[in-house]
This record gives C-alpha cells, structure tokens and sequence, in this order.
C-alpha cells in the first residue's frame, strides 16, 4: 500500500508531501526533538527515502520554514480599504491564526538555538520581517520613511514576535485580547515618536483622523481619556 | 618577552585575559569572523596554547558571553531612590553604553546565527532579559505580577532589545533620543494595558504620581497634550 503510493509521487509531490508531514510534527513538538525517523513514519516511506528528497534535517527544516515563511507573509496581505486600525486588527488575527497552527515551531524557530540558528533561516525570518514592515508602509501610504518611522515600525514588528511568544508559553491572557493590544501599541509607540517628531506626528494624526471612534484605536482613546483624570486624584497622597 | 609573560600566569589569569582579548575582537567585528589564530595572536601566545585553556571556539565563546551578561546584568543595579522614569533612563543610559562598546558582538548574539545559537548561549541571554525583568519588578514594588504587567514589562525588555539592534545597524538616531524613547515605550504599553486591567492602571497611576513635570515621563505628557488638540483639526479635510 505505501509503495503504491510511493510510486505514484513525482519528485516534487513527495518533498510537498515531506514538509508538510514536517510542519504537522513541528506544530507539535519543537523541531530539534522530531527525528527523521518519525518524519519517514509519518509519511509513510523508509529513512533512506527521506534522506532522497532532503539530504539532511537541516534541508527538510529549511525547506518546511519556506513554506512557512511564504504562508505567513501571505497573511500579512490586507485590503487597503477601510480604517487602518481594523486593517490591522485583521492582519493581527490571521498572525495569531499563525502562531497558534504552528506553535512549537514558531517558538523554536524564533528562539535560536542548534538546530535552527542559521545564516539561511535567519535570512528567511528576517525576509518575513520585512515583508512585514514594507506592508506596513504601504498602508501607511509612506514610501520614504523618516528614521523615526522606520524605527516604530519595525520596532513594533519585533513587539508582536515577542507578545506572540510570551503567549505560547503560557497562554495567560486570551489570545484576541494580545490582538488588539498589540494594535494599540502601535499607536501608542507611534504617538511616543509623533511627540517628538513632526513628520511622524503628521502620520498619526493621519491615521487617527480616519479612524471611527468605535474602532480599536477610539475604543483606546475612550479609555485612556478616562483614566487620564485619576492621575491627579494620586498625586496628592 | 611572550614565553616570560606566558610563565607569570596562572590557569584563571589567562583564562580571564582570552576573555578580554575576545570580547575586545568580538567588539570590532562578528564572533563568527574571529578565528581562534587571531585570539592567539592578539593575546601573545600560540594556537595551541588557546586550546589548552579553552578546548574550542564555541567554549571561549560561551566564557566570555558569560562574562558580558554578568556584566550587563550589573549595569541594570540602580539605586531604589528617586522617580521611576529617572532611575529607567539611567539604565537604559548603562545599556546603551553597553551595547556600544560590545557592538558587533552584541548584534551577533542577539540575531542568533551558526556560530552562537547554541542552547548554552541562548540560556545566557535569557538569564539577562530575566534579570532586566526582576529588577523592574523590584523598582515598580511588585512582587506578585498579574499576567499583563508581566506581558507589558516582558515584551519592552525585548522592545529594547531590537531598538538597540536598529541603532546598531545605521545609527541613524542618536543614541541619547533613543535611551529617552524606550522610557517613554515603557509607560505607553503600560498605558495600553492599563487602558484595559484595573490592576495595571493602579500601578501605572502610581507611577505617574510620583514623577516631576520636569521628568522624562512630565516630558513626554506634556508634549502629547499639545499633540492631541491637532487631531480635531485633522479630522475634518
């Protein structure tokens, strides 16, 4: 039965068919504890066939995070219509869809460590990173950044990777909430350079003024405006 | 001359001088460009003589990442004295100071890649962003985190982090605006948290409470408010 199988894989079907059984195990246990072993086994074919198509984990890993890679820059594809708050909140779904599918190896790829730390996969999680930066612009309507622009996006970039592991771990705060926070602090870390930076400025306030005050960003705003009235209440003791 | 100094020192002494030798190198370019012939030459003594007292690159390595993260865990020690904005911008001040003077080094153990992304070293600088974590807690009074201060305090080490990464990369904004910029990240996602976690909002008001208007966080309020009555202008074209 699996060698009739096995016979009627082309070459290309049969490495698809290997990164997909890869990505499945990898989105349950961290890629350094799945062997190629268990890769033949859960494909169906011997570990010399698998060492075939791919001569080593290292080019089976590599192969699995470029498919990965691809679907989550794919996610990262939104509509350019609408305000951009919402755009982001939907971006930051399917983002979190991502992680959540992924999981493990998600967390293993983006921690390091032996058995993904290379020249070749950092360049793909950096290339997935700008992916989303230059998204990002785009929607912004910006195609020559200022450095402080720059710096907030890509910043913010980094801050949603890293909420999105710290959630892995534990998962303590309900995943739709990070979704919106991590909107919200896009705004807020752009609101700490617009203060400090006319075109930035210039861009926010853009952005807010296209923003309809039921949407994530004036849900915010609300809230923060009534917070901002206890803080002289705690001044005097 | 070399074989007379090589004499006076003991195991420890030589060890810790290797260390700086490599440190010193890892601080001008990449520990992956260094190679074990240059430690030897730089510190006076033959290749062999390197192995003898550390058995490979990857173990030199890992002894003088040991000593980088102690010493920059050292740096985030500051006084329990004074508004909390002041005490965060003078270490971030010792960061800075920190990730100028390790440079190249410092981006290399940061991105991961072949030559460092070992469990060892990972372990490392996890060590480092815990110790960053307990000293914030100990500055904020908190001793039992609910999840989001922990998410809020968690996912700005790792802002700061990236920020000193981006600066690295093409110092494009003075180091100075960028130590201030983090102080201000910090209070902006406590505010978004705070926005949302009655809990969060009590200690983020508690800390505002005890900041000078001539502060960094006086500062920043101040300049926020004369950039929100902009927005109403901008809303309407």
């Amino acid at each position: 039965m699996t060698t009739g199988v096995r016979r009627r894989m082309g070459v290309e079907e049969r490495r698809r068919q290997l990164i997909g059984v890869a990505l499945e195990l990898f989105s349950r246990r961290s890629p350094e504890d799945v062997s190629i072993d268990e890769i033949a086994v859960a494909a169906g074919i011997s570990r010399p066939l698998v060492y075939h198509y791919f001569p080593g984990k290292q080019s089976l890993y590599e192969a699995a995070l470029r498919r990965a890679a691809d679907e989550l820059a794919a996610r990262f594809q939104e509509p350019h219509e609408g305000p951009l708050g919402a755009r982001l909140l939907r971006v930051m779904g399917r983002f979190f869809d991502f992680v959540e599918e992924h999981g493990p190896g998600f967390a293993a790829l983006m921690r390091g460590g032996p058995a993904v730390g290379s020249s070749t996969t950092n360049a793909m999680i950096d290339e997935v990173r700008q992916a989303a930066y230059v998204q990002i612009l785009a929607h912004l309507g910006v195609t020559d950044p200022p450095a402080r622009l720059e710096l907030v996006v890509r910043s913010w970039v980094s801050l949603a990777e890293s909420t999105a592991l710290l959630w892995l771990e534990g998962r303590r705060i309900p995943r739709a909430e990070l979704e919106l926070q991590l909107v919200h602090d896009f705004t807020a870390l752009a609101a700490v350079s617009a203060a400090y930076d006319d075109e930035v400025a210039a861009i926010l306030l853009g952005i807010v003024a296209g923003e309809p005050a039921d949407g994530p960003l004036g849900d915010l705003m609300g809230r923060l405006a009534s917070l901002l009235p206890r803080v002289p209440a705690q001044r005097v003791p």
